[in-house]
């Protein structure tokens, strides 16, 4: 179906839309969850549901993931090191620029800079050596014109010759699967992949944060939340906190094609109101990208959007979850987070079910 | 029976002595050897020397274990990854504020400062992942009556759902094992797991280091060596390098419970003499501690405390041993390193077999 | 035989070739091809192309290597991490000075310094934990007379209780190997590790690079090139730029052992007229060495040394390689590196299975 129109203004002058995958990549990457069809997206929470009751398999036997971090990890890297060895495989961690070279992106360029090696001899001899390649690549918070590209992640899906797994770069496709588990168990029954989560009433709430963050887990929470034909709610200070225009129209298409809906609010009580699920992420305005100073008075405002006990009982006795980590009693408060509510630990643990999903998925056969 | 008043001063003006370990834990942790009984160190004894016969095993298959290191490591890491191996696991290691996100360990914080994450989903999170976690985390040397309550291992052991394992705070309870397991082969029969001690002379030696260090081996060695009913002798330059009335007291008491004794002298002479076991530690005085300059000029004073052949020579042909790292010819001579009467190869060898022996205990069944 | 008189200056004021062996030694180390014989260079090489057709085995099974950096490594670590795993085994790797103690390599100094540890009880407590110490130790590119002692590698050899493979110093003997293989595959059938390359006209070109870099690939290329047999051509800028007399002196003997030639020639189409294979590297000129200002003028002046199409389309339809990280556009040109006469990605491939071969003949019973 075609993109609806916007009801929201873009406030960020970014340029049209693109889209995020080479449509002549051969190979099959996990790079965002809106590439994969939603049968697809299904059989790996599927299989994520069975590694949960079963950790030990042979699916990765003799196989490997290079583990690319261009910044740091506690829980990605713990979960995909884990999981490849639960499989019989095993995971090699990279951190270039730290215990490995400074890596060009750019094509036809003169490389006399810091860079020692271009992004194609990494992503190929890489694939070499392993079978599946995971990067994490946060944006650089100059320009948001440049990290909405996605450069690194999508230039090692152009040069790798094995699969590679977007481990958090402008969206999270992890993070969504493992959120999705955890709202499959809480409704539906337990380890039942199959949970219908059609028609709950998902609010995205912005939350307080002394920097201005990533937007990559609102991206993905929006266009996961969407997809699964949830109502959903992105609950925000001003106009200037809603998204990229990229991910607002991937939730709006995913929203008429499942059946679920899209609203943005700055209302919090109304947007609490009979929430079934309150996911909290904190974020930087876009118009302000790489000009922070203006956007940090606008931020402090709003300190009043944690989460806590008074807004979470308004909801329809709501879930609460967020991706870690969290600033206790600055996104959300100590009640909140030790409420038997709180999903969030069980989504943490996911994250290591579904990533072995996908691994024994794209490096299986 | 009743812990026997010390007959030392003390002269860090410290509060009262604390437990460590929390009453209310129902999971069993290695946090201090103190907290297990003998016939349970014994049995941890007895499955490293026959680990150290028979490298291989599946004690551990399939599971896992976090080393959270917040400070560095060669030995320590080398031996748990190595070991976990050897029995079919897996060892993950982070660096929390290095390649993991700065951590608060304090409760109801509002948290709008470097740390990012509180220990509750570190340890909760962890613990979903893997089978044990093992935690290095140095003293931060500005205020001892902080650093004594070992808050960092203790937050670990308080949220986790799987055992900890120290791997040196203000203790060394790896170290301790490691070093009567080669008191053991060193005075017993090869392999003699239950080769007693007791009666053996054991002199802990300050040595000079250019750097206050933390008093952690020095606590084990106290702790142990009269745990295994030695008669110790704590040699140091003054009083104000007693150790922490902890350790004092728990020394007094294991003491009085195996047979052994234990005396503090600053008689360098006098405590050589008719030793079997000299044990080599550099530590900073507690009255000191954080306030390090002026106790600078009084341990420069002490350089000659290091262990030399003419020193050597007063004792019963002792042995000598250190916990490694030694900067030698500052805490011992070429000679004393070099001779065939060190065993601190073979101590920091036995690293490996004991903690294999503490893994297979605690993630065992 | 004996050695030949050289044909060209050495220029660097440095002492007499010195022996980098201990001829006391009785462990088999890997710290240069030189070291060992030529019939066991081919049996790795033919080890080597076995491991590519056949990745698993158990030839390390329950056995394990230390990885110790004091360099940074992308490819080194990942094909040595990888490569034990493949064949049952387990790396830890090891950062000294970065995750590990600082290292002291002199004998009889009073560790009063930086150094925690000595490299005595480092490799000894190493060689107690694992079967096989991998070891990379750049320059400190200071004083060339210090350097070309090898001491970090050395020391290892001597204290260590297990074999020593070298990952790159002042030579890089597995980068080496795995040329030879790459060379062995294009010129041979397919996987035919008895292909003989005696006859070959090879061409070592220096290039430009902003920086002054290690000999360590020049050295070892022009190490096994004559080895092999091959017809050497050291183009380089100037005499300034000739190697080491050590590695100059190697080069000699094996030519005249093995039927082949060496020459230096600052001439470019001369050099490339005819050539089979060009193999580029970048390196600083010995005379400058730890004095760099002066060098850097003469360095820029030789930019047009890059490897591009004009001087490709003067050989013998060579093949070319590198051993990377390489600089686009400033050590070779895009066009160069696409072509399908670029064997760089196979050469970084084949480290995998020579240091396979490597490992399983070091640590085999």
């Amino acid at each position: 179906m075609k993109a609806q129109l916007p009801r929201w203004a873009f406030l960020f002058p970014g340029p049209a839309t693109l889209p995020l995958t080479d449509p002549a990549m051969t190979i099959r990457h996990f790079l965002n969850t809106q590439d994969w069809s939603r049968p697809d997206l299904d059989a790996l929470l599927a299989q994520a549901h069975v590694f949960k009751r079963e950790r030990l398999g042979d699916q990765l036997r003799g196989k490997s993931i290079a583990l690319v971090f261009f910044n740091p990890s506690m829980r990605t890297r713990t979960s995909f090191e884990l999981g490849a060895f639960h499989l019989g495989g095993h995971a090699v961690v990279l951190q270039p620029g730290k215990d490995a070279w400074p890596i060009e992106f750019d094509l036809g360029t003169v490389m006399d800079g810091e860079a020692e090696e271009h992004v194609a001899e990494v992503a190929r001899v890489l694939g070499r050596y392993v079978d599946l390649i995971g990067v994490r690549a946060f944006p650089k918070f100059v320009d948001w014109s440049v990290d909405r590209e996605d450069r690194v992640l999508r230039s090692f899906a152009r040069y790798s010759p094995v699969p590679v797994i977007n481990m958090e770069t402008i969206t999270h496709p992890c993070q969504e699967l493992a959120h999705v588990m955890a709202l499959q168990e809480h409704f539906g029954n337990p380890g039942a992949p199959a949970t219908d989560l059609r028609g709950r009433k998902f609010v995205l709430t912005w939350t307080y944060h002394p920097k201005p963050l990533n937007t990559a887990v609102a991206n993905s929470a929006l266009t996961i939340a969407t997809r699964m034909g949830m109502d959903v709610t992105l609950l925000c200070p001003t106009p200037e906190y809603v998204l990229d225009r990229r991910y607002m129209e991937w939730a709006e298409r995913n929203a008429g094609e499942s059946g679920g809906s899209l609203r943005v609010s700055h209302d919090i009580e109304g947007s609490y109101a009979g929430a079934d699920v309150v996911y909290a992420k904190s974020w930087g305005a876009l118009p302000y990208f790489g000009n922070w100073a203006p956007e940090k008075p606008i931020r402090d405002r709003y300190r009043h959007f944690i989460v806590d006990e008074q807004k979470m009982a308004l909801t329809n006795d709501a879930v609460f979850s967020h991706c870690l980590p969290l600033r206790r009693n600055v996104k959300a408060t100590d009640a909140v987070m030790d409420s038997p509510r709180c999903i969030a630990i069980e989504e943490a643990e996911n994250r290591l079910h579904v990533q072995k999903a996908i691994m024994a998925t794209l490096a299986g056969s």
